[in-house]
């Protein structure tokens, strides 16, 4: 029995394109980018290229993309670096359906007592409201950070309106892209700060990058050597930089075809799935990102349902990745509204650009069945 | 022709079985460890067998492994992290050669106005004196960074004693062991931090780790999700942790007789080099680390010699790989007391467990021309 993978938002498979552009970085160019000779001059023009096509495929300058070992050091980068490299601004934003890599990074802010940190409420399927976030502005805001499209429900914020009005108090925006490349339309007008993870859109695990808009002050977190024009310092990792345009350049080239595709697998999983009794749809029913779809189960707990499903040979989640193993109801079903038995059955189905349609409709043809065994032995009655 | 690769404390090339421990976490093991599904749990003991390796082969326990994305962030975590969760010791000290990682991370702490650190002076071939660490402490002392061997001119520091040294007086002792693994008898007996780069041996870049003893109080620099028991979130890099355990696992196996092959190609280097007028040996003459020898040749530039040796197919480097772009002479060439003059001519020549006899033999027949060519352009003037 082949295996099925619905866990594309914890992490995705190396595309085979991007596994061979990688391929020539391990043993052939091994140099170390900042070292004057040939070897290292070779790699330091593969990092330049990745970062200069990195910048053409989101519209940005080169000298905007630092290069980091993923999303979560990014987004710490964006929130800890922008924070303390304003002396006088104290007070941030940051929306109740973030990432934790965003929300712990905030919470480490406030918990020095130099910070103020205020989580923007969200309404019923995930999304703020910018007039919230314009109620909810100070004349002290240093930066509001809003995600892109949400990890666990695929909720697509308004980042476009939020940026403005962060403009226009002087704030700085910062937005978690990681689910959103390759995923939603997505320009970086107006937003200052912007994380992203190779390895959620089939690059390679430990690299990633943060975009930094020309002018934004932002203090680094890893001190050294002064690598990435000193906002990070390390050796590059250069296989894995490589790894990151070509994924990103395969992200943004293939995007209409692939949402187009993952789009009907959603239709087709929210139809079918809500079929089943006592199931509800967490976030947007339309308008959300392609390959999430969230649904509750009354009665059943999530993680017993992956497991399961993992029998089947299925692979899906329950909460975000990061924070499955302890079970706390996740912070973003609790934030729109979810009632706690609600959340506690929570699954999450993402695909990728791999996934087929003989995958969606086996996890179909198994899904109904392990519902109704794992209800049958429940201590929870199931009602509508 | 060939090209000759001299520069291995710079960085290295993935070992063929590194590179083959690697392969099966890019496409086929790909899960998100974090995952409960069969995907995840395959990937979790992916990385819990690296850990568990790394452990065994540097005899200590597997929960004391802290998966880094390499040693300058290993560095700063052990540093940045041992200082700030420290709430009264506010003094450190750091020896005046150690990596820019250290030293830059230090200087942050000084920068904020909390922290007093201060340099520890070693003598004319880079040694720290313990004498010279005990006379320094003070009761607020939080921690002690002294490398285990130094990156640039291979000196070893007597890191045992200092250890011993700080354990009396309740201090933590840092060592950024990123040259000293493979390259000497190593015992993290009285360590209380270590930081290390899979690059630096054979694996990949991109990856490391920090040893970090059971009940070291650390606060992680980077939050989020909660991996590695809450010191560094982010999604593991699966098959860099992998590459990371199966090159210490090579290093660690080869290590007695690659040293002995080195030491010999070291032995034979500096007999030859000292043989060119206006040359000096800087660093240790024995003792040091087998693979990085340190010259100074009178009336060149430096980074002029690098690139001769360049167009002649061989790669070697000028201070540390991390700094050379800059035309500050190196701070290691500082502490000795290498004369400014002389510190700008450096050549360091770092070979590796690929390095072939011919190779040097090769190196050593190029170098006298191309020093006397370098001179005969010079405008300075070459007395003994």
């Amino acid at each position: 029995m082949d295996r099925i993978y619905l866990d594309n938002s914890a992490t995705t498979p190396l595309a085979d394109s991007v596994r061979a552009a990688m391929e020539p970085y391990y043993q052939e160019v091994y140099g170390n980018p900042t070292s004057l000779h040939s070897f290292g001059q070779r790699a330091r023009k593969a990092i330049e290229d990745g970062r200069e096509s990195i910048a053409a495929d989101l519209g940005v300058s080169r000298e905007e993309i630092v290069f980091t070992s993923g999303a979560t050091e990014a987004d710490n980068l964006a929130i800890l670096g922008a924070a303390m490299a304003a002396p006088k601004r104290k007070h941030v934003l940051v929306s109740a359906v973030e990432h934790h890599a965003v929300l712990h990074a905030a919470d480490w802010l406030a918990s020095t007592g130099d910070w103020m940190v205020e989580r923007i409420p969200v309404d019923r399927v995930g999304r703020v409201d910018p007039d919230t976030v314009r109620s909810m502005m100070r004349d002290d805001t240093v930066l509001v950070s809003v995600m892109a499209g949400n990890n666990e429900i695929g909720t697509v914020q308004p980042i476009e309106a939020i940026a403005a009005l962060c403009r226009e108090r002087g704030a700085l925006f910062h937005t978690d892209g990681v689910q959103a490349i390759g995923k939603r339309d997505l320009s970086l007008d107006g937003v200052d700060l912007f994380a992203a993870s190779a390895h959620k859109f089939n690059g390679p695990k430990g690299t990633g990058f943060l975009f930094i808009r020309k002018g934004t002050p932002v203090v680094p977190l890893v001190h050294g050597g002064g690598h990435e024009r000193g906002l990070r310092s390390g050796t590059e990792n250069v296989s894995g930089i490589v790894g990151t345009a070509a994924a990103v350049r395969l992200a943004i080239t293939e995007r209409t075809d692939v949402v187009e595709r993952l789009l009907g697998y959603r239709e087709r999983l929210v139809r079918e799935v809500l079929k089943i009794p006592g199931t509800r749809l967490n976030g947007q029913r339309e308008g959300g990102l392609p390959h999430i779809s969230n649904f509750s189960f009354q009665g059943i707990e999530g993680e017993s349902l992956v497991m399961r499903l993992d029998e089947h040979g299925i692979a899906t989640s329950t909460g975000s990745a990061c924070s499955s193993p302890d079970l706390e109801p996740s912070h973003v079903l609790v934030a729109i509204g979810v009632p706690l038995s609600m959340a506690h059955g929570s699954l999450r189905v993402s695909t990728g650009r791999q996934t087929t349609e003989e995958e969606i409709e086996r996890f179909l043809s198994v899904l109904p069945n392990v519902v109704a065994n794992l209800r049958a032995i429940s201590p929870f009655k199931v009602g509508e």
